[in-house]
This record gives structure tokens, C-alpha cells and sequence, in this order.
């Protein structure tokens, strides 16, 4: 039987006093020259040019960050060849011991989510293929597009994150329609509760989590609390507005149940000039790693996590 | 400047007399033995395998259907190969002049949703790479995650469907809660109709399309009132249990405006007994192609589309 989703990512959290997920979000126009340099162009070299971006990062940012998160649009732009990139840095993500999630905010039902979840937790011929640990997912279409997910998901001690309110404004739109005197985000939240009642580990947390952004505060706290089981992965730190203050009604008295993504924050730190300064273009991984270090140490002094879970 | 998505689906349902869209959804251990007897069960093998199904059935189906809709779960899940094989079967779906919707349900926000988009309508790297004529998106996160989708399908002529209400029996859990005494899928179904205001051509049809199921015959009729320049994709035919009569809402008077999807019911046709019986397993193809024909008939019969539309 595989290890709990939600156990191991508390686990990861304490062990490395870290409630950092950084999302891997490449960009070509975005790299070092001297990385960009070395591509024709074609989609193998863009590939491998992010490739040799994004390794060094995952290997620099592997004590400061509990997880890491990659968004799959990044890797699908770059056609077949980014495919394979994504495979072989999620095996190097879960090499390193990172909490690994594709970001892929899938939606489909029935037999066809099921097949979408086998292509993130498993691969379909019996290779000896590595598998991500999580997964977001939209609850659009509801219980019969979730739960597929969730049980191929457990299968593997995997996780799964169901989109309940996302960072960006227009989120609104839909998400805070009201019925019956309740938003429709906290309709999502009461299925998430739902379909992850079954699902708790021995952290009191369950493999079914939730998004929710770091750009709505006030709701944070009121779904920690709606969603006591769920961990939250809470996108839209930095960047995207959203500081340590925001972000903290995320966690729970322990200071655990959620990890905060930052993306662009992290990966191109070394384009900020406080970074570039001390590690120049060349040290872009060492940027990504004072950047997640900083983000650590700002969102553990917001929440002011006790001292008995800091690392031992 | 390319021309315009809807006049391009609505000439095609008008020359070929059809509204029939065909699913292709291919899963491996469904195909006829001889073709998987070729397999050595590892990627490459069963990619191959997958194209060698789905290429004759895309040749046979040309007369008949209007459009063809690759899910992309089932290339997903065969790994790098299958985003491989999915290029090369939209290129030959368009060398064969049908209309080329990829369902791959996708939802992001400001510039990855931009990404998504540009993985499905036209590669990153400047590569002589074909691309798809649509794609199916999911509306959760509202116009930062839709038009990004919507603005890049204009510059290529291709266009986009929305998830208004979709053919599953869960799609009741959240499509159909009451806000302000309208249900939700109605709110999306506004702004479906904002969302393609300004892009309508000269058929009247908008770029931004709906999906909706054919399981609702009702709501299938209001929102084809709902968004009456939309052109709507309507899944759930078949397999799913919509037949010909529950699927005539969807059109407008002159038998226009909508395509009818149906997947496993065609492209296995030739497990069904009357299919077998006439084409064998080795006419696969041919039986795909007599099921299209049938559908086709069947729909046409159902709205009594008016002679003078039929294909001159």
C-alpha cells in the first residue's frame, strides 16, 4: 500500500520547514541567454534548452520548497518533445524528494477523466514509467469528472486538487454566483469535503485538495474552515499579487494543510535586480533558491508555525 | 486573412448534408486484433496501432460527417508518441477537409491559459506544423481563462466551443444551481453570447461556440434560443443515450447552427452485430462509415432539413 498523499506532503512540510510549492512555468523568451544560445530553434533544442533551465532550479530549490507544481500548458506549447521533458522532470522532481503536481486543471467524464487520470498517475503500457504525485482538477462537469481522477489517484498514494476558487479576477464570474445563499465556490468546497471523506490519512488530511487563490484573503480562511480535511494549494502569491499576510488563514493552528505556489517569482528571480546582482544571469538556479528561501521564511513568519515543527 | 470558423463549419454541414461529427476516442484494447496483434505493447507499438485504427476510419467518415473531434485523454495517456500521433491525425483530418475540433477541455488563466492556446491552434516554435480549426474549453474560471483561448483562435480562423452544459448525469451538480433565478449554465450561456458578440461572420454564426449534451433535450432548445449565434457542438448521441429526436433543438429553422457528436457508436461500429455481420473486423473503417451515414440520415430525418440545403 503507498504512503498517503496528504501524510507525505505534511510530512515534507515539517521536515523541511517549508510550506513552498514552486511552480515550474517556463518560458523560452524568458531564459539566460547563454541557455537560449544554444537552441536552433527547433522544438528539441527549445526543449532541451528548458530542460537545462529547469533541472538546475529543481535541484537548487530542493530543501526550501515542500513541492513543486508543473503546469503542463508550459510543456503541451512545445509539442511532442515537451511531453517527454515533462516526464523527465517530474522523475527528476521525485528523485530530489519534491512533492511533485501537474497543474493540468483537467475536466472530462466518466471513462475519458479516467483516462486523463492515467496519463498523470500512470503510464498506460506497463513501462517502467514514473508517475506524478497530484494533479489539479476543474469541477465543472461534477462528480462523475472528479471522481475518476480520485480513485486512480489513490491507487498510486496520489493526490488530487480540485480547483474551488482561483486567484485570477475574473474567478468571480462564476465562482461567487450565489444559490440558495451560498456562493458557488462554497458548493465546490462542500463536494470536495464530500468526495475526500473517505480519503483522510492519518494527518487528518485527505488525498482530495482544493485551489484556492491567494488573492481572495477573506475566503481562504472561511474554506480552511469549510474544508477542514482538504490541503490547499494556494496559487497567486507574489506575482500575482498576493504576500505572506494574505496567505496565512490557509493554514491550520499547527501551521500545516496547505502549501503556497509561487511561479514566475522563483524561476525568474534572477531578472530582479536584487538577485541578479548577487548571482548574476549564470546563477539563475541560486536565484530560484534565495527566492524560495525568502518566500519560506516570509510565509513561516506570518504564520508564526511553531517552533516544534520547524525541521526537528 | 483566414475565413472565419462558423461560415467554414456551416459550409461543410451544408455541402456534405451532415451534421454528424465523429468522436475519435481510440482505446487500445478495443481495436480489431489484427491490428493489435502488431503491437509489442510498448508506447511506440500501441501509438501505432492507435493510427492505423483511427487513419482509414478518418478516410471513411470524409463523405459523411462535417467535422471530426479528437479527445485529446486518449493521446494523453499514450505518452510523447501519442502527442505525436494527435499531430499527424488533426494534419490528415484536415488534408481531408473536415472540420477539426481537439476536445480537450482545457481552463487556465491570463497567459497560460495564452499557451494552452497556442499549443492547440499553432505551434510555439515557427515549424511547418498544422493546426487544429478548435478546441473545447471549460468556462470555471471565467473571461481571463476564455479569451485568451477566443483571441488566439481568431488569428488562425478557428474558434472555440464552451462547456455550457455538458451530457453527463453529474453536470446537474454545479451547471444547474439557481443564482438570481437563473441556473448557472444559463449565466454561461450569456456570456457565451458576450464572449462572440464581436465575432460573428457572414453565416451568423459566432467563433464561440457551446457545448451542449444531447442527454437535455430541453435545455438543448433554450439554449439554442439562449445564444442564438453560437454554434453548438452536442455530445452524449449514442453511446449516452441521446437519439435523433432529442438532438433537433440544437438546430435553427434552416437545419444549421449545430454538429452532433458521436464517438464510440461510430468508431466501433464494427463490434455492433449489424456492422459485423456486413464488414467483418477487417472492415472497420467501413463500418465506422456506414454508421456516420446512418446518423447522418437519422438527424436529417429528425429536423427535416430542407431539400434545397442538401449538398445541391
Amino acid at each position: 500500500m503507498p504512503e498517503h498523499f496528504a501524510d507525505r506532503l505534511m510530512r515534507a512540510i515539517k521536515e523541511k520547514d517549508s510550506r513552498v510549492c514552486v511552480g515550474i512555468d517556463p518560458v523560452y523568451e524568458r531564459l539566460p541567454v547563454r541557455l537560449k544560445g544554444r537552441a536552433r530553434y527547433d522544438e528539441r533544442d527549445v526543449a532541451r534548452a528548458v530542460e537545462d533551465f529547469c533541472t538546475p532550479i529543481l535541484e537548487a530549490v530542493r530543501d526550501d520548497a515542500a513541492a513543486v507544481k508543473f503546469n503542463s500548458a508550459f510543456f503541451e506549447v512545445l509539442g511532442p518533445f515537451g511531453g517527454e521533458l515533462l516526464q523527465r522532470l517530474i522523475a527528476t522532481s521525485l528523485r530530489l524528494g519534491l512533492i511533485t503536481i501537474v497543474d493540468a486543471k483537467r475536466s472530462d467524464i466518466g471513462s475519458t477523466a479516467g483516462w486523463y487520470a492515467r496519463a498523470v498517475f500512470a503510464n498506460y503500457v506497463p513501462v517502467a514509467m514514473r508517475h506524478a504525485d497530484a494533479v489539479t482538477i476543474n469541477p465543472w462537469l461534477g462528480s462523475d469528472g472528479t471522481l475518476p481522477f480520485i480513485n486512480e489517484a489513490k491507487r498510486i498514494g496520489g493526490g488530487v486538487f480540485v480547483l474551488v476558487k482561483t486567484s485570477n479576477p475574473s474567478s468571480a464570474e462564476l465562482q461567487d454566483l450565489v444559490a440558495d445563499g451560498k456562493p458557488i465556490y462554497r458548493r465546490v468546497a462542500d463536494l470536495v469535503s464530500r468526495w475526500g471523506a473517505e480519503h483522510v490519512g492519518e494527518s487528518g488530511y485527505s488525498s482530495v485538495g482544493a485551489v484556492v487563490g491567494a488573492t481572495h484573503p477573506e475566503q481562504l480562511s472561511e474554506l480552511r474552515r469549510a474544508m477542514p480535511h482538504a490541503p490547499l494549494l494556494v496559487p497567486g502569491f507574489g506575482a500575482q499579487g498576493g504576500g505572506p499576510e494574505d496567505v496565512a488563514g490557509a493554514f491550520d493552528d499547527e501551521g500545516l494543510g496547505a502549501i503556497v505556489n509561487s511561479s514566475r517569482g522563483i524561476i525568474f528571480a534572477w531578472e530582479q535586480e536584487k538577485y541578479r546582482d548577487r548571482f548574476g544571469a549564470e546563477g539563475f538556479d541560486r536565484a530560484a533558491a534565495a527566492a524560495a528561501a525568502e518566500m519560506r521564511n516570509a510565509i513561516n513568519s506570518a504564520i508564526d508555525a511553531p517552533e516544534a515543527d520547524r525541521g526537528g
